[in-house]
């Protein structure tokens, strides 16, 4: 066959790769390249000594069920521990509702599937997370961007866009939001807006998909933990908001663990589309998980990792300021794993990045993140996995690299002229 | 909020629990419950110290990346120990054609996305993996079932009912098949049979979705390995059929690790719906599977697991003939984890679990394997979690049932005649 064009359903034809996924390829393939581009989080922090002793413990077979197949919902003492965490974070949660996910972006799948019919429209930020455009995209969800200012999503153009939806007869399902540290702005969603939001949502009556991977990463010279409150806290109800949240950023990736809470009906979809996805989350992951909380590695953990991400954004503003002078502006991040900045001596990040990778460094276009088609002039930077000296370094080749591409500017430029 | 339909898809709506994972709640709610239900492996054969000693190693903190995000793909060294796998079963393998899945079930649900628009046909089995149908239906798909004689699918419906779907306009995308030990009935396709639906496949310009998780627990006594040739084996472009197979069965499911081989176009596209659901499966995970295969531990265990489970088949088929008589048929499993039986004596079966539920035993009842709402007389049995003792009390268990469940049915039979 040449073809299988015929065999492909619309979902599969609409399918496109992520542009971090592609710059993961990039990497791949490349020495020496110094990597802002995917959201990693430090190899070297994770705790592997601790990860050792549990996994000889759980491996010792004394409990055969460490290995098999387990309930779709997940491991309870997990799902409890969640719950905890969630209590925690001051939100009154309950164990019922909660359904243990292989990582947040399996979530994020499932409410798309479970919520989302072709045509139906999802509110999200202008920028956005791609993971979660992506799964939104592949059910057939017309995704439409809300501006953000420096505190978050901005209330009229949300409701505009609602407005806008509504009288042109779609659904509006919900709104998506990262309100900790957004990916990819870093951004904090200030605790005033927060409110707005939930009163906004219970008038319009649209759920709000609340996303909160890097809640426990706020810097401590800059931000309190009160200032994380999640959404879901003033939920009293718990009807309204959909809270996901993880283990990746915090413990590591590689296990494939994270959590959401949802109103039971939901929830009881969500646990039905999970079935079908991959049946249960990997039981020794969980237990890791779960370990990893209940010995209070977890809660031991957090600060150190607060500390080393608050140590890299400081070496990496402090280098960008230094080299790029006026050429670049960004946002000076108050927790998490990105630098989410606007060049404003050029005309778009594509040109930059290009000769980016010649000089050994990469990053992230930052149109990729808008649903709108905008962003030209943003990248996003991440901090999170290379070493202090990697980031200067990257730092470095970066401003080198946009005196290539202003040069080169110049040079077409001065071309134009004659 | 009272009900939240209105923000349930359709897909959601339609989503409906399996009979197997429903057992799974009755088991984990009952004591001393002895399950013939799901298929479970058996967790004390599971090579625990093999893999406390992969552990230690893995998580000595010297390879970062075994704990980081992955590609998408797969662990590039595991997937070309899959392509190794494929080679020994006969298959002419490349890795460029091989996504590393969350389970196999992760496969089964990617291959709906990527290939199934809503009323497009899917030819199964009768009957056929719920996990699959499930998966399957999520996407809309339309199931229509083919009959099976002792050879496996016949091929006179299997173009009948081709014909009748295409000449009403639906697209036949492709013909699911568990051609080794199937799932539910333990049957093994005929190696004549499996060349004849190939050019069937050829001349209707139909792709076989080959799932494969069996192949290597044949039971010696009664089967050669060349009988269990996959049906890819013999697609020499590798164009026609899509290939799974997974170490859930031959190492552990808490392990979530399979993997899919499929015609370079449709990979491309499996590789962007992963992304989508689950960003990359577990690193550890298939780091276990990699090192289980490249250091022969594999190889060594799969021999042991095939003489456990056939002796396992021999307790149950010897204690069902013994108390059960004539009341109940069935088909000898020459290998995997599942006797397949019908009772001769009763209307249907969920009378027969009824009283097997009080009497201490649960298996699954056929019906929720077959797409075409029949099977009411059929069950399947699994033997490969519970030990030969629990085994053999289980059948004796359900011998009581069956005389309790005949003891009513002539009861209301007396009524009736009145």
């Amino acid at each position: 066959m040449n073809t299988y064009d015929k065999f492909i359903s619309r979902a599969g034809i609409a399918m496109r790769e992520s542009a971090i996924r592609q710059m993961g390829t990039v990497l791949a393939q490349a020495k020496d390249m110094i990597s802002f581009a995917p959201g990693y989080p430090a190899e070297d922090a994770f705790p592997w000594s601790a990860f050792a002793e549990m996994a000889a413990s759980l491996f010792d077979g004394s409990d055969g069920s460490v290995l098999q197949y387990g309930p779709t919902r997940g491991f309870k003492p997990l799902r409890e521990a969640c719950a905890a965490l969630m209590t925690s974070r001051g939100i009154s949660s309950v164990v019922e509702r909660i359904v243990v996910t292989t990582g947040s972006q399996q979530g994020l799948d499932l409410l798309a599937r479970v919520l989302v019919d072709p045509g139906d429209v999802i509110l999200m930020e202008l920028p956005s997370y791609t993971g979660a455009i992506t799964a939104f995209r592949n059910v057939g969800a017309s995704l439409v961007g809300v501006r953000q200012d420096d505190h978050g999503v901005e209330l009229d153009h949300l409701d505009d866009t609602w407005q806008q939806a509504s009288s042109s007869g779609h659904a509006v399902k919900f709104l998506y939001l990262v309100p900790n540290f957004q990916n990819p702005t870093g951004r904090l969603l200030s605790l005033e807006r927060r409110r707005a939001i939930l009163e906004w949502a219970e008038r319009r009556d649209v759920l709000i998909v609340e996303d909160d991977p890097y809640r426990d990463l706020y810097f401590p010279d800059v931000t309190e933990e009160h200032e994380t409150r999640p959404i879901a806290a003033d939920d009293h109800d718990g009807a309204r908001v959909i809270y996901l949240s993880s283990f990746s950023k915090t413990l590591a990736p590689g296990f494939r663990v994270g959590w959401m809470s949802a109103p039971a009906a939901i929830a009881g979809k969500l646990e039905l589309a999970k079935q079908a996805e991959d049946l249960c989350t990997g039981g020794f992951d969980q237990r890791v998980a779960y370990e990893a909380w209940r010995s209070g590695l977890l809660a031991r953990h957090v600060p150190t990792l607060r500390t080393l991400y608050q140590h890299k954004r400081d070496v990496m503003a402090a280098t960008l300021a230094r080299e790029m002078g006026d050429r670049m502006r960004w946002i000076d991040p108050r927790g998490g794993f990105f630098l989410w900045a606007e060049i404003t001596s050029l005309t778009d990040c594509d040109t930059l990045l290009r000769h980016a990778r010649t000089h050994g460094v990469i990053f992230v276009a930052g149109s990729a993140f808008y649903v709108d088609g905008t962003g030209q002039q943003t990248l996003r930077l991440s901090f999170s996995a290379p070493s202090p000296e990697r980031i200067e370094e990257g730092c470095k080749r970066l401003a080198r690299a946009m005196d290539d591409a202003l040069a080169q500017k110049r040079s077409v430029g001065s071309l134009e002229e004659l």
